[in-house]
């Protein structure tokens, strides 16, 4: 517990109206949107105004060695925004202002708290998007989306968040403010600060600004839904597509236990026998997409696989929303949903699929598997219930030799999820305890204290 | 000096064959393409094998806290391979295999010695690229390439070297190996250390080996040459061309200075009456060339400018030799070439050419400006005579003076050539004192004896 004299001092940085100190509301940043893993009620939560308020607090809170937990919206699912070890939440909605489009540099500066969103929104009227999208683009913020290097549905021809980051301003654990990169494309100044922030979970600092790469929107879309019989079929159809040299700007997979979920759910017309479907969508100028359409059509055929084209906007629509409806979907079945994103090359797309699917029979639970399989990037779901032990302990054996079927495919633990709380054990498994040793070193000169986010990403002091 | 008893255990390692102890062989490696540097000839220059035999000769040098200087074909232009406290030179020419080519996943595996034009040509058969393209393509190593962080002419439109980097092995710096990152496109495991060596210049790590993105070769290319009567409608046009959204692949400028001088040296028929010319190249599918060509020849023409289509590949091979002629042409005026790097906003990139000029003009200097308008990253080239000492003090004002006008464009010291030792003193203009700090513990984290390419990037212990 924080000293009055302490919570008072905080709350005196940011105003009464900005603290939350009400064991209640307390309780509603306990958790985030990640199951199974452990809560906790912060001290206080504290939403500054300015970067000013940001390092009053951190230097506060660097004096007594209290833990900060940056968040955006809580949209997180490796538990890293839970505040562990009690401490300040430091809330950063109220930081949302979008300082600057620079349409003549294809440049756009934001505060962490602007929903990803509002940013495209911003931009549209400029012909230009910001094009990360991850599946909860409508909800959360770009700090948060910065920290975890966030992914989403077009990783595979436009990459993830850390290919549009081109700077930020930071406050550091001592409470310094320091800027990092810019608003040129290239630049060598120095360590590039910048990408070893996107992605580290606000464990090494405190993102209070970013720059971010725009691009011109793509002026035709084709999306298209792709109906197979084996998951053979349709993993093959990925990697063919991607050979014969079309790169889609998304290239999503449903599974059969997704599929029939899905239906069941939204009542869209998805063909509920389907071993898998993909869903496809292509774009770029009229030209391209009608060569990239061709291509895909062939291959899909080729792979036994029966192809409907979205004809209309609506169609398009449609389909769009039953792969958004992928998760609440599944998660509708049972109380827990533990949503995994353990990634694999491309090639293994097939392999790891099937691979999740034995997991089920083997343990004997409900897997549902989705997600991006032009990246490689898939979202084994599992559907169970917390309160029966039984299951949740089959429920972690699937888990633990999901991670290693994973690693050893050459994939990765987390594609875009994040270590956070929830992946933390299994990082040996991909980095040895060399490459540990190496994550903590960097966490060491940073924040020698542990003060940011402790308990993520990287074990806590000692352990 | 090394001892005669280290000096051997350092040469078993390797073999007495892939050792340089000879004095007059040592001076060739005493410097490397940098001008007005401090040079110094190392104790050995040491070619290993392997990984393990770069593990092995690191545990040597951190026993005896002997520098390391990483070194590829010595195309470096910041001074980044002089080994300026001698020890040794660790040349990486002989691992130069490329490991794998997987077309499938759009994947290359390579050793640090692996010329890039040489991975160029590996995946060229099957239709791919390697896009990153510094001037050095023919000579320059992937993992001096990537150590740099290395831009070039494609910077635009495709990125710079990081944007393709995607896992790598390295050898930390008591000898330990570590593997991080993947073939995936999407990976958020541990902090992005992949993204932290690179452009780390060879001070955090010892590359080892690489993994890089490959992507579809674009089908059609077009080139332009457009010829200017001014600075700013040259500059103009290159903001209006991505104003109007087209991204060029390559989008280069020459001033009068270095029209006249390339001119001069490769009687390729340049306008020597122009102000300033723009070099254009659009690629992709057929119709997005077509396109794209019709807006640049649209935004060339209301900016003043005279358009040449480049008809045929032999025509459009001269431009490009043209271009490359720019470094060599001026670098034959007189016996010393201060190239610089300072990188702006592209909105910038007119005033930033006009500010050149009066540089010349205010320190009675031949400065001649090329570069990569379309990233902002010009290269003012100050043709000198390093034996003059009065012209050589005024190179060094202007110099000053131009990384100031450019950081206070919201621009960068370096876009490309790297800090190294050249420009190590104007770190605190861009970072500030605390993010110098920064750049210093993150050193220190990874290598607190300074063993690595010392007296590079951040200034040497205490200094």
């Amino acid at each position: 517990m924080l000293s009055k004299e302490i919570l008072k001092q905080l709350i005196d940085i940011v105003g009464q109206e900005n603290a939350i100190t009400d064991k209640v509301d307390l309780l509603t940043y306990s958790y985030d949107s990640t199951a199974d893993v452990p809560t906790e009620t912060p001290d206080v939560v504290l939403a500054p105004a300015n970067t000013a308020q940001v390092s009053e607090i951190v230097k506060i809170a660097a004096a007594h060695k209290i833990p900060i937990y940056t968040r955006g919206s809580g949209t997180n699912l490796s538990g890293g925004t839970i505040p562990l070890k009690k401490g300040i939440v430091l809330s950063m909605r109220k930081m949302n202002q979008i300082k600057q489009v620079d349409a003549e540099n294809l440049v756009a500066i934001v505060e962490p708290g602007v929903v990803i969103q509002d940013l495209n929104n911003a931009v549209a009227p400029h012909g230009l998007i910001y094009p990360p999208d991850p599946g909860t683009v409508a909800t959360a913020t770009m700090g948060g989306s910065v920290a975890e290097n966030s992914g989403g549905l077009r990783g595979l021809k436009y990459g993830v968040t850390k290919h549009y980051v081109m700077g930020m301003e930071v406050v550091l654990s001592n409470g310094d403010i320091v800027r990092v990169g810019g608003k040129t494309v290239k630049n060598v100044t120095g360590y590039d600060l910048a990408m070893l922030f996107t992605g580290s979970e606000g464990t090494l600092a405190i993102i209070t600004e970013i720059t971010v790469k725009l691009m011109p929107a793509p002026q035709f879309k084709k999306s298209f839904l792709a109906i197979f019989k084996t998951l053979e079929d349709a993993g093959n159809t990925v990697s063919q597509i991607v050979e014969n040299k079309v790169i889609p700007a998304t290239l999503e997979i449903m599974d059969n236990a997704t599929i029939r979920t899905v239906e069941n759910f939204a009542k869209v017309g998805l063909p509920v026998e389907a071993a898998a479907l993909l869903l496809i969508e292509v774009d770029g100028l009229e030209e391209v997409v009608k060569r990239d359409a061709e291509v895909v059509k062939q291959v899909v055929i080729k792979n036994n696989g029966e192809l409907k084209v979205a004809e209309t906007e609506d169609e398009r629509a449609t389909l769009w929303a039953a792969r958004r409806a992928a998760l609440p979907a599944l998660a509708s079945l049972n109380n827990t949903t533990v949503l995994e994103d353990a990634t694999v090359p491309r090639s293994q797309v097939t392999a790891m699929l099937v691979a999740c699917q034995e997991l089920g029979k083997k343990y004997n639970l409900t897997i549902g598997t989705f997600g991006h399989a032009g990246d490689g990037n898939l979202h084994p779901t599992i559907l169970c219930d917390s309160k029966n032990a039984d299951e949740m302990s089959r429920v972690h054996k699937a888990v633990d030799e999901l991670f290693e079927i994973a690693v050893n495919m050459g994939g990765t633990l987390s594609g875009e999820h994040g270590i956070g709380m929830a992946k933390m054990k299994y990082l040996e498994l991909e980095f040895g305890p060399t490459g540990v040793d190496l994550l903590r070193r960097v966490k060491e000169a940073l924040d020698p204290d542990y003060i940011l986010n402790p308990g993520k990403m990287v074990p806590l002091k000692g352990e």
